[in-house]
């Protein structure tokens, strides 16, 4: 016998659509929702409705915005000689709480990945190729992540700006502030050794 | 500098009121949600918005219900003279699943928490008391979960009913089907020999 009421199973099935959320999932955040926090649910049934309604993407970085331009294209404080190319907004959120970075950046909105079917038509690579050829950028600091398809999509990205008249670089690779050596990965040590500076 | 618009901040604040979902999970749900699976989203607000209107709990068996009385309440195949009670939803399909039990239930939407506030008021005791007295039932069969909290509840409900005229049950405990000796807890093969039967 079918024990949900239609509206409960509906909920059960539309959460599935959250990544990384499964059926028995699914189930304990629907009867969280309904029996212990249904101001929550109104919560965020209210702010997904706002942000499908009004968050778009900046015609410049691709970047999440309300605005046609994000506050960062806009802002003239900014140094616009510098492109850093990203794969996602939390990624870009990660290097402007570190406060080092002062030009601007173009975000992918994800990284190749032929088996889900995102191209570079899917990253917008025409718009980036467009905004470098428009705009006097000097130099395009490539920091998708260090995986194999961040590494994949920098490489492609290498390859598209080889003969353009501009600097690309890469995020330095070795131990992260704070690493062990004992704790180390062969991969990060074997970089961490190649790319070895005078002290 | 604050890079997420404000709808996505909204968003990720909200998704946070989800069980088990932290900051990180809910970054990765608001992005997926507005880059990969705008569909999915809709369907999201609107289950939320659904099942909020029309959720709400059966006057007998306090289960979920879009109607004054859940169907299981309303059918006259089920036999009303036997009573299960159980903590939540999930726990009742799990035993429709199985088809072995044809009597009626008694849903009490979570168990004993003092440190969450939940008491007997909460779960809806008073009802089950009264339910038990007006209706003819035979017998009780205490079927909460086999933790820490679901056997206080099942404890608490035993001295409850004891001095009432009804018989009071409680699942049998031992050996899961396929379990393996070897890979058995303690307390579950204390239970299994303690509870050995003539074979």
């Amino acid at each position: 016998m079918k024990t949900d009421p239609h509206s409960v199973a509906a909920l059960k099935q539309a959460l599935q659509r959250l990544p990384g959320v499964g059926p028995k999932s699914a189930q304990r955040m629907a009867f969280h929702l309904l029996e212990r926090d249904r101001e929550g649910a109104r919560q965020i049934g209210e702010a997904i409705q706002q942000s499908l309604s009004k968050v778009n993407h900046c015609r410049r970085c691709n970047n999440f915005s309300e605005s046609d331009l994000c506050p960062i294209c806009e802002s003239d404080k900014r140094d616009p000689r510098v492109l850093c190319v990203l794969e996602t907004p939390a990624d870009l959120e990660a290097i402007e709480l570190a406060c080092i970075y002062r030009g601007m950046y173009f975000v992918l909105m994800g990284h190749l990945s032929p088996l889900d079917d995102i191209g570079p038509d899917q990253l917008g690579i025409n718009a980036l190729l467009k905004l470098v050829e428009e705009e006097s950028v000097n130099e395009i600091i490539l920091a998708t992540n260090l995986t194999l398809e961040g590494q994949a999509t920098a490489d492609f990205l290498l390859d598209l700006f080889q003969d353009k008249n501009v600097k690309v670089t890469r995020l330095a690779r070795g131990m992260p502030m704070g690493g062990e050596l004992e704790y180390m990965d062969p991969a990060t040590l074997n970089q961490a050794f190649a790319d070895r500076r005078s002290a």
